[in-house]
């Protein structure tokens, strides 16, 4: 049984990508996992500070990575944390026993949980939500799970009941939460401390004006453009220096403005894939590589949006990675 | 490379569940497939008059068998079909690699073509479609295509200027189309001669009206309930007996009337799996067994539709299978 | 009460624009109905064949006249018609009193009956669209009533089983129903013949094949951009010749190719107005003139594409006014 | 000219029902302003504290009220509150025209300003909104307005570039804000301190948390269920007091729980008129009465969860009202 708690969730949890060999769009490519530089990566995030590594969601291509290639580079990058934060590793397939059939190999290989959307082909309703998460914590009762509440890819947001319920799940420690909306306080009120609810990071600031007793970690993909903002964040919410949050927090809004394609959540998941490798590729801080097929394609406007994106973000880490050396 | 044309696309393409044992519902079973009733299912279907059989698509549960399983189901059906008709496997993953591999090691096994539909975690745009599309004919030109286009479980309906482009590839040979809406008429316009478009068997006779040279095949889920009246509409439409073929037709759409929970597709495709299975089960052809996880369940006002459903498609089964035997 | 039945309601249903004046895009405008044209474009649609004139629904714009315009155009026409065929006008507004105070008036002048559309505001639920129907034809019984089933400006299709309350409703004799979807035929189902169901110009002959005794009208908003092969393809309907029909509405489908914009209905309903007043005059059969505020704007390549279906629509009625003078 | 500025727009901002007559849901009733309540009404909020009324927008009755009526009680209103608070009417039509000619009339009963919605038979776009908003300022300028974004009833959220234009038309002055979604800081960012925006009371302490300066008033429909918690939580607003404020915040989430049919504003969008007078009439501050057609009826478990909101409305008004007599 997992020993990690909802409190134990701290920080800045960054998510990284799936480096690729220059092949990994050609669907004949075997292993297109570049390793020394996923090791160099979640090296050099663990080394700047962020307080957790997750992997394999949507843009670290959890999708469209051959098990094989996953496993080897989940491998990779727990050996390269060596322990000194948690890493949870996504486990999303198209139904609950491929999961945990993944999820039983990544505990041996010393995962410390699962960042776990819902099976996608046919939209799971409250019962298949629930049903789902408990049977693979109850098969894999040694790993923590982070539900990946993704509205698009996995169909609909959690809503406030289902969240209640997950919350009786003791191995459920946290939620990946989506943009910011309406239903964000009831959320939170349904889980109260059983499940620690993640911001992005640039909702952080916000979250935690609200709730600064619950709002003490967030999750970063943004982190992978470099993640001494972020981590500057972290540290000045935890002084209680409100001022200096908000100052970041408006500086990770500018940033992420040119990012979703006519300000729509709901095109940006056509091309989240995309759009986040070419981001990060923009920003220098890790090399992301091709994305693997079938998503590869991305309209030139849409694109550019992104890497405007990632000079933003590469700006901002410069900044405070000064600040902080 | 397959020696398929769309003009080999004739008849009731049946799409059939895969039987499951007492014990599929629980996360923990290993072998959930019931071989002994899986090759009776589709000897009867063959020898009930279909002219293909079609398997692991939704409510074939493509999602959720595991690749051990798809594999020994699908040989099975190859087994007992024997070379009779034509045999269509799902091979729908979350991305094209792993349909690849898939498919290859279904021609291996014997397997007409597959059905297939695109990876869902994120949607495919038009560019990514057609690239998914080419890139697994491409590595497995043995094999003929039949598109499956399900607007809900692979996010939105193919467009007319993507289906062009799919007429473009020879191995695609037809599409297992969606219920009749306002683009069928573009559709067929834009594959010509070039791909087979299917309609369900309900849809059938109306589309025959209006292209009866084009209009020589459907799919039929039903089938799945008693193969008889579609093989008698398929007699009738090659008779030319337009009055008798629409008397099929509207008994079709009398027992369909139940099926689609509150005459929602969208609601319907949350409860694909359950809806279909219960209504197999309860007319009786093939023992469907339970759903597999996390598919499993289902609000009892609409099981009570599906299964009025399958009473209603079972009389209609009984009543031409009588006047045919 | 009125005396119309659905039986009366046959052959082309026109629908005309409201012509205005120079200055109709000024909101300081009092009076922007040009009528001179308004009478000579009504008697030009009655001479040259069509079986009925319908007015003010959206692009008629309706919703963008004042009440004394909106009067004194449906006066125009209804003289300008002189009895020689029907003439429905628009009575939608935003609530049920409002509508019934115009039907007086409108009963007044002469009119037919009514094009009605639904309150939208507020979506109206089943009951609501029911009550509707049912006070309005409750206080003017003396007009006769089409029902205006659009689904982006009233919010949601009419479902049937709504349809099959209207059409206990005796003076609610047709439906102006949308592009043809998936639940036409329950539609059709619902209402026998108590109803006249309208295809658009473009799925007349679709329709027809399916139900030829009940295809017997249908609304045409292109016979604004003449209407001669709207009223070939109504004769050669009632001649039966399918393969004449055919033809024509392929034509038809061709001329629309361009008018919506990606394809999309919904996207066409933001500029429904603008799309077919622009189409109408490039077509050069009516003076549409300026639009009516705020409805003014267009993005260029959307106009573009109504212009070519104008041009098209042009020459098809050119093809059919030779062959039929 | 309007001398109002957003600065002028401070404190509870109460929206009131129409208060209707008991043949108000009659089709043939003429006169349904219970004008003796209404009068009643506005004075008891005044009295009771709020610093402005607002009346006809969506559960006003806007739609649905003829204008004889809406006029005769803009009167009504306009006296009882005799110049101690701003008064904002509604004047959404289904076009500029009408809208023009309805804000001369109320400038001509002295009302301060215009609680303004778009035209919504057709959606308008961004061009359709800037120009809407500008012609009716321009046309009369010496009335105020508060944007009225209901993105169900006017057919989508007015986005931050569109704000940031009619940020600059000075007449402008607020915007009656949907409930807090993700682009309330862009647009927050986009108006600057030229347009105030207004929370919903129960959000309001949540924004006041983001940004004090801009967060100085709230609209407040449950205002008419008694207005003394959101009197009260301005006051401890204005006076710094977070946690009381939180405090009340949290009772108004508590009261709204039950409102919304499951949870959704998109379905509580086709009930909106009949919940909110059904909550009001429960909670007894204000006699709302019958509902004007043809939003009349109400399934019963939506009509309960409104009730249950209004009780628990009635019991924090006395709770605070009692605290503060």
């Amino acid at each position: 049984m997992t020993t990690v708690t909802p409190d134990d969730v701290r920080g800045v949890l960054a998510i990284m990508p799936t480096p690729a060999t220059a092949d990994a769009g050609d669907p004949a490519a075997v292993d297109t996992v570049d390793h020394a530089e996923s090791a160099r990566a979640a090296d050099a995030l663990v080394t700047d500070g962020v307080d957790a590594v997750l992997t394999t969601g949507t843009f670290g291509e959890g999708a469209t990575l051959t098990w094989d290639e996953h496993r080897a580079f989940a491998r990779t990058v727990v050996d390269a944390v060596a322990g000194r934060v948690p890493v949870y590793v996504g486990a999303t397939t198209l139904n609950t026993r491929d999961t945990i059939a993944r999820a039983r190999e990544l505990a041996g290989l010393g995962v410390t949980g699962l960042l776990l959307g819902r099976p996608m082909w046919s939209p799971c309703d409250d019962e298949a939500t629930v049903r789902f998460y408990r049977d693979v914590t109850d098969a894999v009762p040694e790993l923590a799970v982070i539900v990946y509440d993704n509205p698009v890819s996995f169909r609909g947001k959690i809503p406030p009941a289902v969240y209640r319920r997950l919350a009786e799940i003791p191995q459920v420690v946290a939620a990946k939460y989506p943009v910011l909306g309406p239903s964000f306080l009831a959320d939170l009120d349904a889980v109260g401390d059983r499940i620690k609810i993640l911001p992005v990071e640039r909702d952080w600031y916000y979250t935690w004006r609200w709730a600064p007793e619950a709002m003490t970690a967030c999750w970063s993909g943004s982190a992978s453009c470099g993640p001494a903002a972020a981590v500057e964040l972290r540290d000045r919410l935890a002084a209680g220096d409100a001022a200096g949050a908000e100052a970041i927090a408006q500086e990770y809004r500018y940033a992420s403005r040119t990012f979703f394609p006519k300000g729509s959540f709901e095109l940006f998941s056509t091309y989240n894939v995309q759009l986040e490798k070419i981001r990060i590729d923009e920003a220098g801080y890790i090399a992301a590589g091709p994305c693997r097929p079938p998503y590869v394609d991305c309209p030139d406007e849409y694109a550019e949006g992104a890497r405007e994106s990632g000079r933003r973000l590469a700006d901002l880490h410069r900044k405070f990675a000064g600040d902080r050396a």
